[in-house]
């Protein structure tokens, strides 16, 4: 049984080496995936050419870049042909499942909003971010698109969440819980406080607060907050990640005897390393649009734009939008 | 030369484990400290006892005692003779230099506010907690004395913090920045908009936005947020560094082979999560009361009773209640 086929747009100009890094990842994920097809937007010097020597490759010109450091809403307006602007037409069109761009992450925000628009029933679309914890990944939202939130879009992010956990990763019942600076219902900011009410009433799954000390145990699959929080939250765990992983190869490396301990252990350290990666989930989607947008990090290797993909297909596969749209009405 | 003699306060009923842990831990500050003297606040069977059989301890008895669920504001009004309001009033009175417990932190808050009374000019204290990073110590507060704060409850933050690290930690121009989700100075929720804005023109020492990655890094001496945030933070750090010593402990005692590498590794890699304990600094100061009062964790074992002693020593002979005064003034 052959999957049927998904298409989905990929922005060759986004991240800090674009093209080559992009253009590397798609065809590792074409590799990967017998049914994926990939439209390509860039300028016609980068995408004909890859598209002329890859079958499941559609080249789509798009002359105009949004660089990294434009301001996201008058970029959009101001640039119709730029690659984010296309891709998101692409969606909007219906001749792509899925856009996925490693750029201007406001940029892609502000045009998968104007040019895809938002599923009925959504006040703020959600950036999600998917970790890895000592148990199962858990989705977090909002990670940065909405930094100032009304206890009312906290209840949608908790069901937007939820419908991504039942249709990308699998989880039948989402354990949902709200971010908080205490686990009794009586703790929290004004903010919690309100939405936590709401959610109690609302949204199936809800297990309560749970407090930063519980996100990296997969106490939870779906931990709603502000989008200010889930920043600091994000690129907390990936700060702090990174300086302890740093912190135990210096002590291993400390003296020789120790570096000759490291060796015996590498493989496992680095299969540990691999499994914490946050690069495993390649992308984060913006949930609420009416259509599927994956953002994915400037930083972004050829392994992310490659598991970004996969996991664009499975929310194809999945049906997100619609379980989202079904989630709202 | 002999250091000028220090009477510190502490709760004999406070945390998990009371009183033993903590007459455990005051045993050892004591043995650390020659200059240290310790009044010990509880029932008489308690402190009494243990007030004969220690030269530098004098039994203060106090009959009630407040739990760890109790409303903090209720219970401090309606147990004058708790060893936390009794504490407290050891410190107002002059007869201690800064008052300890481990127990019930809202209450502590409560009676040190109450009681001791605010330094003039500061709107709201806040709990400071100080972090290992991979570099120099850093103090982040508010860690959850306010889940809702005004721009200038932060900016005092601010000013507080600076002067604890400049005083405890003995950083003579410490760098203080505000903790964002962006490091330009037009990211941010409204708050951390508004906040910036202030604190680049009152804030010596401001180095501007820091996002939740730098933190583990040791970029800024002082990180201030809201108490909501920063609660988040601190626990999210706790959280995740128990979540990545636990997989690696494990990946390391994975197979046989690894289990010898693993035991000599064990000095260094013990070493590393000692200087990574947060126990390191055993207590959270309350900053912006007419006085020291410093909260331990409920689960204080003896190690961090006695460090936090250590600190509160270090905060009285480094003049830090008239060094915030005068921040503030």
């Amino acid at each position: 049984m052959t999957a049927a086929p998904i298409s989905l747009a990929v922005d060759a100009m986004g991240g800090d080496y674009a093209p080559a890094v992009v253009l590397e990842g798609v065809t590792a994920a074409l590799a990967a995936d017998a049914s994926l097809r990939v439209l390509l937007v860039g300028p016609s010097d980068v995408v004909t050419p890859f598209a002329a020597a890859n079958d499941r490759v559609e080249a789509v010109v798009a002359g105009d870049v949004i660089g990294m450091d434009e301001h996201p809403a008058n970029a959009v307006r101001s640039k119709p042909d730029s690659t984010i602007v296309v891709g998101c037409r692409l969606v909007k069109e219906g001749r792509a499942q899925g856009f996925l761009s490693a750029g201007n992450s406001g940029a892609v925000m502000a045009a998968a909003t104007l040019v895809i628009g938002r599923i009925k029933g959504v006040s703020r679309p959600a950036i999600a971010a998917v970790l890895p914890t000592t148990t199962t990944p858990v989705v977090l939202l909002d990670v940065g698109a909405n930094t100032d939130c009304k206890a009312e879009y906290l209840v949608q992010f908790a069901l937007m969440g939820s419908a991504y956990a039942r249709s990308v990763l699998g989880v039948p019942s989402p354990r949902v819980a709200l971010l908080n600076n205490g686990e009794e219902p009586t703790k929290g900011s004004l903010l919690a406080l309100e939405a936590h009410g709401l959610m109690a009433g609302t949204v199936e799954g809800f297990v309560g607060n749970i407090e930063g000390r519980d996100i990296p145990f997969g106490t939870a699959d779906v931990v709603v907050t502000d989008g200010f929080t889930g920043n600091v939250v994000l690129k907390l765990m990936e700060g702090l990640s990174k300086a302890l992983l740093g912190q135990f190869k210096a002590a291993m490396l400390s003296s020789p005897v120790n570096k000759v301990a490291a060796a015996v252990l590498r493989p496992s350290l680095e299969s540990l390393r691999d499994r914490l990666d946050p690069e495993t989930h390649g992308a984060a989607p913006l949930l609420g649009v009416n259509g599927l947008a994956l953002i994915a990090h400037g930083t972004s290797g050829p392994r992310a734009i490659s598991s970004a993909l996969r996991v664009g297909a499975q929310a194809v596969r999945g049906g997100l939008v619609a379980r989202i749209t079904e989630a709202m009405g």
